[in-house]
């Protein structure tokens, strides 16, 4: 079936269901970031295949929305005579559908959007329609099977905190706020509520399925009961029910009465819709497990700089491999990338990358979530920027970590070497700052593009995400980026910190590290507690990419000593070879003549 | 009548109008910031006058809710035997009501609460009941008559835009969203959209009323007809129908059926009830005055500038006559206040100031809001902190400056001087910032405390408001403030720039500019517009605080560059002995030694 194809086949369908048009959303039933094959919708319908986006079809008409990171590769997966291409900030659906819809029927499935999401799309005024079944799964006939992955415990040494303390803690919250049970829509919340990890998505170790978490601290886990094998049962304990998920509608029917929380933002609207039939209260309000999963407890801050620093051993095998590689011309993107993913495999606890790698030369380093296929690859070439932004998952932690070199052997030229500097003057901005409690990731996300707004520059990304636990690389709900929901920043949350620069059809910088909240020291007179960030990664950044002369002194000192610590903390676990490297890497940037 | 007395009278006409507690906020029925004698209910239930809060009365308990500008002042303020003391922010009255009323019938004046305010209550649980009278007017003996100052034109010659021009723009906007009618619930919209200014507040040139604005760009203005007169009229000519308060209610049911955009954070509830009682379907949108009354026209802007220009001639004096008057130490707070009012006096243009001044010494400069009264009127002493924040209302622009001085004539100590330079790099961090398109005043403020949070301080305010042009000194919807709604900066916005820092009992900083939007020069390889700041207020900084070793080369540029202007733009329209200070006060920082 070509792509004309099937978007006929769509519109057949939806003709046959009644509607004028239809949304098709980048997520699954479980709203994540990443989908397993059998909810890659978007991507059968229209061959895009990044991580964010919606299609809307009308019958006349289609159009795919999605961001900044993602419009030039979008741009080259879409077929321009039967999509239109639109940034979902700038020109959002909601006016597309204005436009082009107003006063017809839009059907979607219950099942694929957050209630949220759906009211941000009434200012349209279109009718928004709720379909039985999903008429895009109807016409789409090779569609793979769900994931059955084995459901596994994760055990307490990397947890920190039991899965019955976990749940009473939470059950606690539902009682002081007078609720009776809690909808659990987001898988991520199952993993590290249960403390279990799975393999139903190849980067997040989790296991994809529903909960109802209930004020007396019980719990239902709804999944294929084929996924929890007897181990994983026991561990479980006698509070927590597995039940196959057709028990889904029944569960929520014995609610009639009850004040059920469901995070509007989070839960597909099925459940709001389903509770609401079933004579249900619903009580609006955030997923209970999605703060405290992010607020990593002593065991998991622990386990995080631990997964660093081995993580450290294999980035720094490959950036000195890289910079002995690089010159000679005989690598490519994928070969680079494949180089580093066998380092990281000999590093113990090493599961998985923690997504996939991004290993973008010259002018790819400009697509910003790039990923390098064998239609793309190409040779890295000497004097060119490459940028390398990759991670792993580890049984106590989780890394993603970006990059950006110089391949040699020639100088690199003055201009990127400024722009990278001012990138890098961005990431030590946001590093360095200490701020009071209550401050937010919105709030601090400029800071890692001052340096770069200065010259009139800046970035199509936010600046940073939260990272989970041996979790996904990408966790709410604390964000440094504009677009984000205030979320008070607290201790224990990991971050990253990466602002870039992307000179299209030429080059890109990213550079990136994790950070972990902690409380800050006291200070004469200080009336409140304040906040800073230890930074997680130990990797060293491109001497060759920076111009001393235009940091700061308090800017330079910042890089020596970052990089003194790299070696302190990271040369000893290395190869002779590595370690001579480092010493090199890591060498204070000295005076600018 | 008591404290004591008017609690028991308000609880005892609760009683009859069958509800166990009321809200009283410090709004009248116009929403503003500031209010009539007839509008202040708030501060004749408990004592309390500051410019923002919320009073919740219940049967067997009362809380007051106000913010950190306020503490101070509502704990001198309020009897503590008849008022719990609450921050508004960080103890809510959401919180509150839902610990001690939920389930219980609370009413409310729906003239006094926008839509937004009220829903923001609701997870309170407490049922809310709107009152057709307010029970606290039936026991308000004494209340003063409601204003009746005239509505007079504001000449094309400041307002740089015809009223009718202002008009069809905003009815494009409205035909263009599919919307018959707005309601114009802020006086401020009505003052900018009629090119009116008026007399009903004594620092806000306004004219307390409303308006209905039609998609054909015809308009009704109700308020008391007698306030307008027939100049008045004839200006406002054919197109707009003045109509007494009264007929509001008749006007709304003649929308039955139509479209009217309701702005639901900034009109009274009772607006929304009428108009669904009436069938009238209320799109829920922005005042559509609101965003064009903030991005002042080239006229306004060149007014602005002129007024600033004045105005620091009037400072220039008064610094002046300070810096020779402080030492001496027979000045009052108050006096001093006089002083610079007698000077703002002189100047062409000047109505009135723009806000009463706060003229604060000592320890009283830490009370962030504070009003020197008979009572608190103190000597300036030598050697410490004097605060005096002020502004002027001409006709062809608003100011608002503050400057902190020491008194001498000894030295200022080591730690208070570096806390006040450290307020100035916020100020200039913030100055100086280039953003692009897009980027939100929470987003900037962070910038005006990172100098102060390196060390463990912070203030309990936003950095900065909103300015009208010959309109409120504090006007939305942009502001420098985490808690503000991410507003784009747009050019011809007008904001305050003004850090500060208090240490309770000794002394407060604060130092203030306005500060324009505007388009940034294009820079090479830049792809979308930025923006920038032009500082409007011409003032010098007190030297004797600066410590110019804690400053970076580029901020000591700066500082020596501003003042450098100010010396040219404002010594030459001074007297001599002012001019001849103001090249002292004005002469480069030079370098630390």
């Amino acid at each position: 079936m070509t792509a004309a194809d099937r978007l006929a086949a769509l519109r057949a369908a939806l003709r046959q269901a009644g509607v004028d048009g239809f949304l098709v959303p980048r997520a699954d039933e479980h709203l994540g970031e990443y989908v397993p094959p059998s909810g890659e919708r978007l991507s059968w319908l229209c061959g895009f295949t990044g991580s964010a986006g919606m299609a809307v079809v009308l019958d006349d008409n289609a159009a795919l929305f999605t961001d900044g990171r993602y419009t030039t590769q979008a741009q080259q997966q879409l077929d321009p005579t039967l999509w239109e291409l639109r940034h979902i900030i700038e020109q959002p659906a909601v006016d597309w559908l204005k436009q082009h819809a107003r006063g017809r029927r839009i059907g979607y499935d219950p099942w694929l959007h957050p209630d949220a999401a759906l009211k941000r799309l009434e200012p349209a005024g279109v009718t928004l329609v709720p379909l039985p079944t999903n008429p895009l799964d109807a016409v789409w006939a090779d569609r793979p099977a769900p994931p059955m992955a084995a459901a596994i415990p994760h055990p307490l040494q990397y947890a920190g905190t039991t899965a019955a303390e976990k749940r009473a803690a939470a059950a606690q919250a539902l009682r002081e706020a007078g609720e009776d049970a809690a909808i659990l829509a987001d898988s991520h919340s199952l993993a590290w509520l249960f403390n279990i990890r799975g393999g139903d998505l190849p980067h997040t170790p989790l296991v994809l399925g529903f909960g109802l978490l209930r004020a007396d601290a019980s719990a239902e886990l709804f999944l294929d009961p084929g996924k929890v094998p007897a181990e994983t049962r026991a561990h479980l304990g006698n509070q927590v029910t597995v039940r196959p998920r057709e028990a889904l509608a029944a569960a929520l029917q014995s609610l009639a009465g009850k004040t059920v929380r469901v995070d509007p933002e989070a839960t597909p609207a099925w459940f709001a819709e389903t509770l609401r039939a079933a004579g249900a209260h619903i009580a609006a309000g955030d997923d209970p497990v999605r703060l405290p999963r992010a607020c990593k407890n002593q065991v998991e801050q622990d386990g995080a700089r631990a997964a660093h620093r081995r993580d450290a051993v294999a980035l720094a095998r490959f950036l000195a491999w890289f910079a002995k590689a690089a010159p000679a011309a005989r690598e490519t993107e994928m070969s680079a990338a494949d180089r580093l993913l066998a380092f990281r495999r000999e590093v113990p606890l090493f599961q998985a990358e923690s997504f996939p790698a991004i290993s973008g030369a010259g002018e790819h380093g400009a697509i910003i979530h790039y990923r390098a296929t064998e239609e793309s690859d190409r040779l890295i070439r000497p004097d060119e920027c490459y940028l390398i932004d990759s991670g792993g998952q580890f049984l106590d932690g989780t890394t993603d970590v970006t990059r950006t070199l110089w391949t040699g052997p020639g100088p690199a030229p003055a201009g990127l070497r400024a722009r990278y500097t001012r990138v890098l003057q961005g990431h030590i901005a946001l590093a360095t700052l200490r701020f009071p409690q209550g401050v937010a990731g919105p709030h601090l996300d400029a800071f890692a593009r001052r340096a770069l707004w200065e010259v009139g520059l800046d970035y199509d990304h936010g600046t940073g995400h939260g990272v989970g636990s041996f979790l996904s690389v990408h966790e709410g709900p604390a964000a440094f980026s504009r677009a984000a929901k205030p979320v008070p920043l607290a201790p224990g949350m990991i971050l990253s910190d990466e602002p870039g620069y992307y000179l299209p059809g030429q080059y890109g910088i990213r550079i990136e590290n994790l950070l972990l909240v902690r409380e800050a020291a006291q200070r004469p007179d200080q009336v409140k507690p304040f906040l800073e960030f230890e930074t997680l990664t130990l990797a060293p950044y491109e001497r060759a990419l920076i111009d001393p002369a235009l940091l700061a002194p308090a800017e330079r000192g910042w890089i020596d000593a970052y990089q003194a610590r790299v070696l302190a903390e990271v040369a000893p676990a290395c190869d002779p070879a590595t370690a001579a490297w480092l010493r090199v890497a890591c060498a204070p940037l000295g005076d600018p003549a």
